[in-house]
């Protein structure tokens, strides 16, 4: 999504959206520059469900197997904060920089998001 | 929202945010216009939670009020998500418009608030 | 908690389930003993609703009512835990030494209520 | 609750708790049965997780990644919710046939359990 003008005359803070070329529309999302971290995030949080299937196939006590999943869903959880958090930073102030109907529009995407993790 | 200002000279982007009044500094808050609704929607939850006193009194089966202790705090998350909702539209697009810090330390603050919300 | 039945006679363990009257049969539920500081846990939450209503119409900043609504949720869900405790102490085991099909209906409905509260 | 009987005859189920050897001690737990179907559906839950680590790598968009997120989430409530209807179908109905506190000490580690669940 690119935001090309060939106007050069002065824009009016109201009327600049046209010509904002924030990180989003060049692709960059708000989590990119910790793609590393959360990758790394990520396999700690596969291993935790491999550690999992072991203590079944072991016949680990119940209550330890739903400690280690709490673990795992608190974990998954957090890294749903911190992916959301860097969302809002970015994603979500880029478009109340742009004006217009976007803000509207980020801000319903991320409640419903929020709400769906409410909901797990 | 509109975002009146004494100044009628021209507004370079960027250099706005010492000037920029929002409803925010004049304290009005995102949930400022949905306050008669906000309110409503709190007595009928205390309605519900009197109804779960009257329960408890007539020993009303422990599921059933258990179904219902879901229903109330199923309508106070609802009451947080559109506050929630409020919050980012208004106060934390604001910040994205002032510029500066402040983005970063009311994205933290939403950030912190979505988290205590997921943790109950 | 006594299991009293009217026949003395010896009660072969599998068939016993038609003569053991519980507590349960009676309609005293497991948390019959705690009805008085069930109603004090619950006159409590209804003055943290009232109390956001004062928070709304005094327009507290949207931050602080969402702290005060997860501390709400926290003691509905903290009240949701002690019925259940008491639920799984009373009705269950009940439903347990009384033998046949009960405790499978019980502890699927138990399930069922915790994946309620869980989904809030 | 106290499984009093006045016969020293051939056990009377009541009193029979130092006797009854059930499959938990033996150490088969209550989800034992459906040890395959539980380490299945972890395998695909680990295949989500990798699923997600794809999608950051990739650059997909915030918004589609806690999506995915809430799935995973929710794929390993459901499995903690399955395993602990299998304990308080086992576990917690031995405890309560067994007599004795030991139904009183399960009942509250399965509420812990239930409280760490909820918290997530």
């Amino acid at each position: 999504m690119t935001t090309e003008t060939t106007s050069t005359a002065a824009q009016p803070a109201t009327a600049a959206a046209a010509d904002i070329v924030t990180d989003h529309d060049l692709g960059i999302h708000g989590y990119h520059h910790q793609k590393d971290e959360h990758v790394k995030r990520l396999r700690r949080i596969e291993g935790q469900i491999r550690g999992l299937q072991r203590m079944v196939e072991e016949d680990t006590y119940c209550i330890d197997i739903l400690t280690q999943v709490s673990a795992s869903t608190k974990a998954l959880q957090s890294f749903a904060l911190q992916l959301l958090e860097e969302h809002l930073r970015h994603c979500v102030a880029d478009a109340a920089l742009k004006g217009g109907n976007e803000i509207d529009e980020k801000v319903e995407e991320a409640t419903k998001a929020i709400a769906r993790m409410m909901r797990t």
